[in-house]
């Protein structure tokens, strides 16, 4: 009956769940603005919805089939299909909910900038907070309760719950990659048409796109960004908890303690987050982006502590020495994990920071003109690999050579490293408040544009939206780190689901493994291609749809007559959704087929190319592109002459270069992987089962 | 005394030098032309004469220092320092050779030009055959001496040509990172200020980078090119020979026999070659491009021919029929090795040729501006290393598979990816000389345009740069196809050597092994952004320089006084010089400190982690690069409205990118494959006598 503990977990979800509605209720008694402001909104929100009820249809389509498919799979059973479709709805229901809040929160908060900063702040903060809470709870009832109803048969094992973590990440998937070309596709079309060409400012009404991007902010940044830390957050308990069933412990009852100290430090997660958040509510000055900041140093204080306190209530039950040191290591993995995490996240900050050296020379290389200015981005963001590389590296060493030297196996310290992402993503609930804060003052801002709230109003709003920026260039390192760490947890529960020869076999001379290697680190690099040609074809379309309006009704630019918004939300909603096919066949038809030719030891090797390749990529397109992006604010702040310069213009190309960077392929190759290493989990007995796991090509090598 | 049959190669590589020296006094018999034209080659061949001289000199003493250091290390002896010393001064010399040769080719080419296209191709050629033909005779020369003298003590075992090859790769390292950063330097800062900001036509006068230009074309092109392949040539060679030491055949004295293939096949490569060089030579007419792509058909041909006359000549010898099918299978692979080397140079062609969907999709792109054009081809870069991937993977499962279906051990199938590297360098002669003809030409146009040949001597001189630049970006796909290949029989070379149980070791699995791969992943990625960073800011002090000039002097622009071309050659020469230190620590350090720290089975990791990241940076570069290069001369050609249009402006942005990624960054990365693998072949004596190969923190793992 130790499984009464998952009513921890269980009860956490519950409270983040009706704390999130509670928040949601918060927001929504706030007072809406003016009629115009409830239009551009209306507009917004109901740009939005179609979006998502258009992809969601199309979801569930591949939902159920997927699921068909997956009862057939051999090792697969009812209970397995059951997880991924909660898995699927969980997912689906946390992005809309975020999603509806978000649209809602927009006008609030730009009428409460009318009030004061901090009113703005806190409306802005609490509508992410929906999201940020609704992704943890869903996640915490999710994996408890599957655990719970389908724990027992196979002896406490935890084997359904990868089930709930593929669902979840095949909805992310969607939810990322369509998000990210959608919010492009706006953003580069409105930008190239509206304020290079006819030098219209940002979110101007007359900008027939300018509603298609405000869409973008919500279905890209918001439902998109929480999906993706969803995925990551999820996987990283259940890699743990996978991972766990391979444990030897001393004291061969207390296996239970360690399957559940996953999802437990999660839920201890959950409310040093929670506390995070009331210590943001309760500041009543100061400048935003060090409220976030503080925030989030709060939680991962808080978070060490309240893992001791789990670890010490896990020790009542723990008797025997070697198991509790154990524990203890372990606990010490989950903060290691969480500080790199935040160092992770804060480092990649540095190299997008305006006032900092990358960035800052960015902005001087723009002076020599638009190719300058895009080596020099191109070449910082690749540097920018390095310091993230090491403290993933170092997360990895320590998380698994403190559990390993302590107990001596090989299982044990894997084990270290999967609770060093569960520790890293604990704060999961803080850091997708902060970063879907950033939407919300994005669009905020928007409406108080079109809403004509006046030159102060927008100033404040300005001063939110810049705190969500830098809120959002520390999550996307943070998120690419802990996704990181989560795909190389999920490796070692994948290379030991295939059995002792199979992992033994996993050796880079191997030549079927070398070529799975090979494909891997092809993989992401064609991933991010694809997403951005899709993101550029979308772009022109919606060009010449810009270009036409203006052309065709004159009335727009002066300001006469509407310009069709729907026309552009149209062509966002259809590109992004046409163009999802070819990105879902590379993630999960390219692991498949890997296992299938080559076998099991060349996928295990094929997830490790794309882990590392993917982790490069990632990195240096977020930091390229923030670094751009904040390179040409810096210039329009008036330093290097300014707006209207030579050098403005050229920042100007290096932001629309980034702007798919950072936010489509980017952001989308985390999901990429952990989608990819669940697909190579999820199907493995359908590999195995072919001879004996080598593959097609097996029996040649 | 099979070693007679040395005698083979040693007297293939002499008549390679005679050709050369031939081919280098047809040149220099030629007319070249009038007095300006031979002022402006003046210029150009002392501005590359100083960059040689002002880098041998720094290469010296980084010579010596290093000779000291391998002299110490574990498992080495005086006989590798020597081996490596010939490896330095031999590469020195076919640089050198092959760089005068260029330099005084490109006038009397261009007068050429004035009696008849095929006359200045033939110049051209020649000129760019005697590169060709100084690399093979040198590599031949050097390795057939240098095994036939160290051979016997130690059991005709080939340990002492690793020195060579180390000693031809650290140079080459210098002179394609040197070359290239010089090249760019002059490139970019010559277009940035002469063509953008001053409407200057290309290889203008007045442009005081003109000369700094052409001497790049020479230093970048020639010398850094030839040393890339010629570096790849002898590390296939070594690493096949070196592999031959592992193998377990039926008849153990046929062993000797395996040992000497590699450079029997090579000697046999050469004749290919000049068979490839005389039918060009004698066609009297044909376009450029054809002339040049069917020498190299033919020599892929012969060479097949060749080699099964080769393997006929050993089969005189080995009568064992298990060892004589190997040896047929081993002919096998090195034609499947051509085959693909030809392959992978030709799909690499079709992403950079203006008559094909990508480049003209990217030239569509520049119709929407800088930031759409970058990413179209940043995104078909990255697609375009696909079929290369495909090609290598396919290379590489069949070389391997069908020596191992028929022998049936590991060692074998390695043996027979090595023998497809060789296979595949085989026609380097042919490769090289068709490299080295474009930059004569490209300088022949420059000169021609100096030398006021008048309009029509400039078309013929045009065509013949046209066909360069295709010759080119075949070369360059061939180049990496071939590093990579060559790469991975050096890693295969490299774990035998490691022994059993540390090859055993290169698990994923294994944390210490995965942290390996990891950096090696990353090392290609920073390698390239350091490069390229350094082409920035030496172009942004050549700008400075260009403007200064032209501010002071008005005279310059009005074509009244000559520009200083000597202060923008001590700019490129200076630059390029200074910024080499940080790439050649990420070449030597990184792999020393990974076999230190980690251990011998993470520095193998390390090698393939590197080897694939590598593959797809330089693949990605080398293409994106050439088809922005091909976009911009495709709109200039009167396409999209032709030049002087937004596209085209945008299209030079694309180029001005391009150029430090296709003639720095991508091609220095093959070197540095092959530099930071020998690196840990000639340092693991070193790193097995820590820890017994597991390195500072092996104890811990």
């Amino acid at each position: 009956m130790e499984k009464l503990l998952l009513l921890i977990p269980l009860i956490s979800g519950v409270i983040a769940i009706l704390l999130a509605l509670y928040f949601a209720k918060l927001v929504m008694s706030e007072d809406p603005g003016n009629e115009r402001m409830q239009e551009v909104s209306g507009y917004i929100e109901s740009g939005a919805k179609t979006f998502i009820k258009v992809q969601y249809k199309i979801l569930t389509i591949f939902v159920i089939a997927l699921a068909v498919i997956l009862y057939f799979v051999p090792g697969l059973s009812i209970g397995h299909v059951i997880a991924y479709l909660i898995g699927c709805v969980g997912s689906m229901w946390a992005g809309w909910l975020g999603m509806i809040v978000g649209v809602k929160a927009n006008t609030r908060a730009a009428q409460g900038c009318t009030i004061s900063t901090k009113k703005g702040f806190d409306i802005s903060f609490f509508g992410g907070a929906v999201m940020g809470l609704a992704v943890v709870g869903v996640a915490l009832i999710g994996i408890s309760a599957i655990y719970w109803t389908f724990g027992e048969p196979v002896g406490d094992q935890p084997l359904y719950v990868l089930g709930f973590s593929f669902g979840a990440s095949s909805i992310a998937l969607f939810m990322k990659c369509g998000g990210g070309i959608y919010t492009k596709t706006a953003d580069v079309g409105a930008d190239l048409v509206g304020k290079a060409e006819y030098n219209l400012p940002e979110d101007d009404p007359r900008n027939p796109a300018s509603i298609a991007d405000n869409v973008g902010d919500n279905v890209g940044d918001i439902a998109g960004m929480g999906s993706d830390l969803f995925d990551s957050y999820v996987a990283s308990i259940v890699a743990a908890m996978l991972l766990s069933v391979f444990l030897s412990l001393n004291d061969a009852t207390n296996k239970i303690y360690f399957t559940m100290l996953p999802i437990m430090l999660s839920a201890f997660g959950l409310f040093a987050s929670i506390i995070g958040i009331y210590a943001i509510k309760r500041w009543k000055t100061g400048d935003p982006s060090s409220l976030l900041n503080n925030g989030t140093y709060i939680a991962t204080v808080v978070f060490v502590g309240l893992a001791a306190i789990c670890a010490l209530m896990f020790s009542v039950f723990i008797t025997d020495p070697i198991d509790l040191a154990f524990l203890w290591a372990l606990w010490a993995c989950a903060a290691i994990g969480l500080a790199s995490g935040i160092v992770i996240g804060f480092t990649s900050d540095y190299y997008t920071r305006e006032d900092k050296k990358p960035t800052r020379e960015i902005a001087h290389a723009a002076q020599e003109g638009d190719a300058v200015v895009i080596l020099s981005g191109f070449s910082y963001g690749l540097v920018s690999v390095v310091p993230p590389a090491v403290g993933i590296v170092a997360a990895m060493t320590f998380s698994y050579l403190i559990p390993f030297s302590l107990v001596g196996t090989f299982e044990a310290g894997v084990f270290g490293v999967a609770i060093a992402a569960v520790g890293m993503l604990s704060i999961v609930g803080t850091i997708v408040s902060n970063d879907a804060y950033g939407p919300i003052c994005d669009n905020a801002r928007g409406i108080a544009e079109q809403g004509d709230l006046g030159d102060d109003v927008i100033r404040v709003a300005d001063k939110l939206d810049m705190a969500g920026n830098t809120a959002k260039a520390i999550t996307k390192g943070y998120a690419i780190g802990a996704a990181n760490l989560t795909v190389l947890a999920l490796l070692f529960s994948f290379s030991q689901d295939a059995g002792a020869a199979i992992m033994n076999n996993i050796n880079l001379l191997n030549v079927s493994v070398l070529i799975g290697a090979f494909i891997g680190v092809v993989a992401p690099a064609l991933f991010s291609a694809v997403l951005i040609l899709a993101v550029q074809r979308n772009a022109a379309l919606m060009v010449d749809e810009i270009r036409r309006q203006f052309e065709e009704d004159p009335g727009i630019l002066k300001g006469e007559t509407a310009a069709d918004f729907n026309k552009c939300i149209d062509i966002a909603t259809k590109g992004a959704l046409k163009e999802l096919v070819i990105p879902s066949i590379i993630s999960i038809a390219i692991p498949m087929a890997v296992g299938l030719v080559f076998g099991v030891a060349a996928l295990g090797a094929f997830l490790a190319g794309s882990i590392l390749s993917g982790f490069v990529f990632a990195i240096f397109m977020a930091n390229s592109g923030g670094a751009w992006d904040n390179a040409k604010k810096w210039i329009e702040d008036g330093n290097l002459g300014g707006k209207g310069t030579d050098a403005h213009k050229a920042s100007i190309t290096g932001d629309t270069v980034g702007d798919p960077f950072k936010d489509t392929a980017g952001p989308s190759i985390n999901t990429l992987l952990v989608v990819m290493s669940l697909t190579a989990s999820i199907f493995i007995g359908l590999f195995l089962a072919l001879n004996a796991g080598s593959g097609l090509l097996g029996a040649f090598f």
